[in-house]
């Protein structure tokens, strides 16, 4: 296999665009990508979108991405995992390259989910719509479930899952493109509307549009273009029951787990080498669970880990400097591919007033459902 | 790039299945294929559907398959490009194998199209929803289109069009898994229900319910698992405008063009050295089109061709001896997964009663929309 490194990078700001279709979404951030990028031509797209059929009624968006930004007859392809579409994109991308088929590849993800009259039934279809969304089990209840058993078991408090949402709003102010760019108070991620206890509204990421976009390559190339050269050396999936009720343990993410081994194995890297790493913190409680899941604290202490400043952007590890999905905001199947952007912002040392200094190695984790699909990237500075 | 070959295929009848769930209809067809490749185990999962969230309301279902067939863990992507959905898993499953990174990949396509009140607009969703479906063009209306300008420019006339059903329900008859098992006439054609002036219901397909797989491996692997050995020596893709309207000429297909162009190319192959072809006949002139495009016959002599009996079974170029999507039936997502089954059987001298004689070299073709995106494969017997 080819080494496959990042020519460009380009992405929308997340928020609520009313006067952006979905393809004009994509043709925005897509445009910004080859423009960092400067390169002639592409060979291939990849779209990420967990459901463009259910938000706006639009499957097939592949040729007209390609359509629409002017490189009509190039190869393009919609790929979808729930809310881990975006990273699945840049997998199969990085693969194409890497394979030698193509050279220049567009990897991207998009949503536009404000359009729809109903996204929470929408979101829902991530989830096994005939054993849990028919019941009524949506996202909210679902993760609450999770943060219910993780505060029983290990005695993670309200507290500790606030605290992710005031770190990661703190972050997100920092960031040109988040959908929130203010701070928040503990006392008020406690106090706001309770969705599903212990979830407060403050726990919960929002609705959004939005799409993101990158231009890979092989290394070779990419070091005659780029400055500072960022190459994907690790690429991990893994999938989990669709239900969360079929899991033997609700306070674990096996997908996660595996995806990480597997991403941490071809990078033949361990946690203690990370340097910065964005994580699907959809709801306060994943993000606990998944920087245990991914190794950077032990099981059950991740909510003490949080409080101690451990996850800011001048901790041990730093965790979604971006804002995560809570704050710089969540259109499904952009999220994957923004969060890479952020690893590559971070490791070119282009993330302004919330630079990780001297970030060298970075991770993305990029989930489905609770967790029924995982995908872990690694990505180095050579 | 590894070179990479089938070990396995198997499908369920294409019908009306009221007893089958998508998750059962997957789990059917993929436990057929492993039980025809005999592998121990697999390394990822494709997974092609047009619209299982309009359709059923489920999105998400790579990871819910992996469950449900008893390879929980494994990765399981989705990918999307209307009724070439199938054709592209197929196609990402080839370059994984070719990458190296996996070995045995399990690449699929499913629809469950009897469930959704409303599979018209479900399937309109793979046009431009916002310049062509929102105003009222179906599909039937949008090819309805394709074949006027056809007769219109090439002298095409109806009983030419009304051949190609006749044709595909005489090889359908002997195709155990299609979903219509017998003839009908020329006269039962041109007299049937119009639905969009000159294409009457006998030369729409059908809405199915379905699923179909194929395990895939490296060559050298294949080699000591098979006894006739079917190499993927050829594959294509490429898009075009998404909207009918915004093509320069209606009776062409750009798409198919240089989709088949590409695979050629790579197989180093040309159109006389087919010898057998699966090609996207979701309606009647969509056949005589493609085959023009593929390069069979001259642009604007299909019809005649056709007539003349050079498609039939024992022709000069037999094209959808399985029934095709007319007779075999066409659940969306599946149909491209079908389409090359059908010429791994007529290559493996596995075709029944419909055997192609001395078939060594075999092609399917697979579009979506009205051809915004077409993937053309070449096989051959090595």
């Amino acid at each position: 296999m080819r080494e496959v490194g990042i020519i460009g990078v380009g992405m929308t700001r997340f928020k609520e665009h009313w006067d952006s279709s979905l393809r004009d979404l994509f043709v925005e951030a897509a445009l910004k990508a080859l423009d960092d990028a400067k390169v002639p031509m592409i060979d291939s797209i990849y779209v990420g979108s967990m459901s463009s059929g259910l938000f706006v009624e639009q499957e097939h968006i592949g040729p007209m991405f390609a359509e629409y930004l002017g490189v009509k007859n190039v190869p393009a392809i919609r790929v979808e995992s729930a809310c881990a579409s975006g990273a699945l994109a840049f997998r199969l991308g990085y693969i194409e390259v890497a394979s030698g088929l193509s050279d220049i590849v567009l990897v991207s993800g998009v949503e536009k989910m404000t359009d729809c009259e109903d996204p929470t039934s929408a979101l829902a279809a991530a989830a096994d719509v005939e054993c849990e969304a028919f019941f009524g089990a949506t996202f909210p209840a679902l993760y609450a479930l999770i943060a219910k058993a993780h505060m029983d078991r290990y005695g993670t408090t309200r507290e500790q899952l606030a605290a992710v949402s005031v770190k990661n709003h703190k972050n997100g102010l920092k960031n040109p493109d988040a959908q929130f760019q203010r701070e928040i108070s503990l006392d008020a991620v406690l106090n706001s509307v309770m969705i599903a206890d212990p979830l407060t509204i403050l726990q919960c990421s929002p609705i959004s549009d939005g799409a993101a976009a990158i231009i890979l390559g092989p290394l070779d190339m990419v070091r005659k273009m780029t400055d500072k050269v960022v190459k994907i050396t690790g690429s991990g999936v893994a999938t989990d029951t669709i239900a969360l009720h079929s899991r033997k343990d609700v306070t674990s993410l096996d997908a996660v787990k595996l995806s990480a081994e597997r991403a941490y194995k071809m990078a033949n890297r361990k946690p203690k080498d990370i340097n910065v790493c964005e994580v699907h913190d959809c709801f306060s409680i994943a993000e606990l669970v998944t920087i245990e899941e991914l190794g950077f604290v032990e099981k059950g202490k991740s909510g003490q880990f949080v409080v101690e400043g451990n996850t800011e952007i001048d901790g041990k590890i730093p965790i979604n400097t971006s804002g995560g999905l809570k704050s710089k905001g969540h259109p499904v199947g952009a999220t994957g591919i923004a969060q890479i952007i952020e690893i590559h912002k971070q490791l070119t040392g282009n993330a302004g007033e919330r630079q990780v200094k001297d970030a060298k190695i970075g991770m993305a984790q990029n989930m489905g459902g609770t967790g029924a699909s995982s995908v872990v990237h690694i990505m180095e500075v050579v």
